[in-house]
């Protein structure tokens, strides 16, 4: 199932390049008694399995468009986190050592050495919204990456157990202002986090380790890799995340990035696509970064 | 006015030793009618204008009870992000400096080299709650600071209106695991962000920049200092944060701690308080920290 959420929030099953408005589901989904009391995790994703089945009965007779006419949003609203992870592919840490100057001597080692990192929930936006760079006159990279969704409560499991905790799969922009400061501030930009175009169930991909992924600027190709070649696997990556924190429903892990990051300036459009999941298109808005917001 | 959440999510304001139970004043936050959708912040904080003249029509005749029999949880439950700030101290950057092995030499220079970093908002948890260590094989640190929670949307502001965007402050436990990993991954266990008692409203603290604060383990002091001592301060933070990232009401900034942390075990308890704001204990659970959950 390829689950969206599109336009003003409304609930979407994409199917044959059509997504259909499948919000009369939404009436399954509980409400919270209490909510100014955090709840952690997200509603939607927390509720799949009751979800789902709202969804097929809501599909015969639904208003449909053409996915190219959609505004996709974030298929996850609520994480509880959006967890990064550093070095995970043989040949981007090898243009990262190659290039201290850009990437900062402060991040080496593996990965048990550097940790995983956070971004902020606030950076979380659909390939509808775009991208706004915070700095322009500071380099902005792309890192093009398989987004895991989360879809169980899990504390310090095991790695044999640990995929059984995905309740699916996206793609995921980990955005990044170079520099010499710490990994959290500098990805964590209003926009830095982009997750989308949907989510697609853990059931529709036999093996998330075996799927070709690109990522093109204005047509000229600059990341291509396959999710075989990350050094820590996806089950280890949430078995030791686990281990630190309780991942919670809608937490997503951003699993790392392949060679050939780098920058995109106002006005460019990234295209980027995972085989089985989805192809996007993000626009890099030629917006003014540093307005001023008080209110 | 010192308003808090405790027992099974109560409204309390706190006053003379009591806390009274004004949940009644709930009923003017709005309903937010698409709950699936991320509206970024706190509910109760983002209305914080609305609910003062609710608590107070709703303290008459309130039922009460001695602040000593409340179980405090965090004021705020839905912070977008919760910002550390680093070295924010002479004295504790001289005793970090002074012990590499212990505070990582990945983790030097002043604090726009270093930014500031997340903590996961899973993490965060009330006094009442009391704190869990995730390694109890590894140093665990407390990290004694004033915790300031913005209650205002804000997006490159200037230093001069910052103080504006405060809604209150509390008393905040930055809790550290020590290691070589990231920041945001040994800083954000489960129960690592602790916030309390209550929230005192900004209009309530003269000068945020001149609070004496303490922190005691098992009745040993450890940490002594005053916000006066902070090598940035609280508005300078609110900016330089504002410059990265969109504020939303309910995050949290951590504004930085003192000389003196030192590690904490299970069956210690940790007493601190801060002039002005409020003391509180937090337990070091002797609970089995490396608990499996999977549901």
């Amino acid at each position: 199932m390829r689950i969206a959420i599109y336009d003003d929030g409304k609930l979407g099953l994409v199917q044959d390049g059509m997504v259909h408005d499948v919000s009369a589901a939404l009436a399954v989904l509980p409400q919270g008694d209490k909510p100014w009391l955090a709840s952690p995790g997200d509603l939607l994703i927390r509720h799949l399995d009751a979800l789902k089945p709202a969804i097929t009965a809501a599909l015969p007779g639904s208003a449909a468009k053409p996915v190219a006419e959609a505004r996709f949003l974030s298929p996850v609203q609520h994480p509880s986190k959006i967890i990064g992870v550093p070095v995970n592919y043989h040949e981007h840490v090898v243009e990262a050592e190659s290039d201290v100057a850009t990437f900062s001597d402060r991040f080496r080692g593996s990965i048990e050495q550097q940790g995983f990192f956070l971004k902020a929930v606030s950076a979380l936006v659909g390939p509808g919204e775009g991208i706004t760079l915070r700095f322009p006159d500071r380099r902005n990279d792309h890192e093009m990456e398989l987004g895991v969704v989360i879809g169980r409560t899990a504390s310090n499991i095991g790695v044999d157990e640990a995929l059984s905790v995905i309740a699916g799969y996206a793609i995921a922009l980990d955005m990044v202002v170079r520099g010499p400061e710490d990994r959290s501030l500098r990805k964590s930009g209003d926009s830095y986090a982009v997750l989308g175009p949907w989510l697609v169930t853990a059931d529709e991909v036999a093996d998330p380790q075996a799927l070709d992924f690109f990522l093109n600027v204005n047509g000229e190709a600059r990341q291509a890799s396959n999710t075989g070649r990350m050094i820590m696997s996806i089950a280890e990556q949430i078995a030791y995340a686990s281990r630190f924190y309780t991942l919670h429903p809608g937490d997503i892990i951003m699993t790392g990035t392949c060679e050939g990051v780098g920058p995109v300036v106002p006005g460019d459009t990234i295209a980027c696509g995972i085989t089985g999941i989805a192809d996007m298109t993000v626009a890099i808005h030629p917006a003014y970064a540093d307005k001023r917001v008080l209110k």
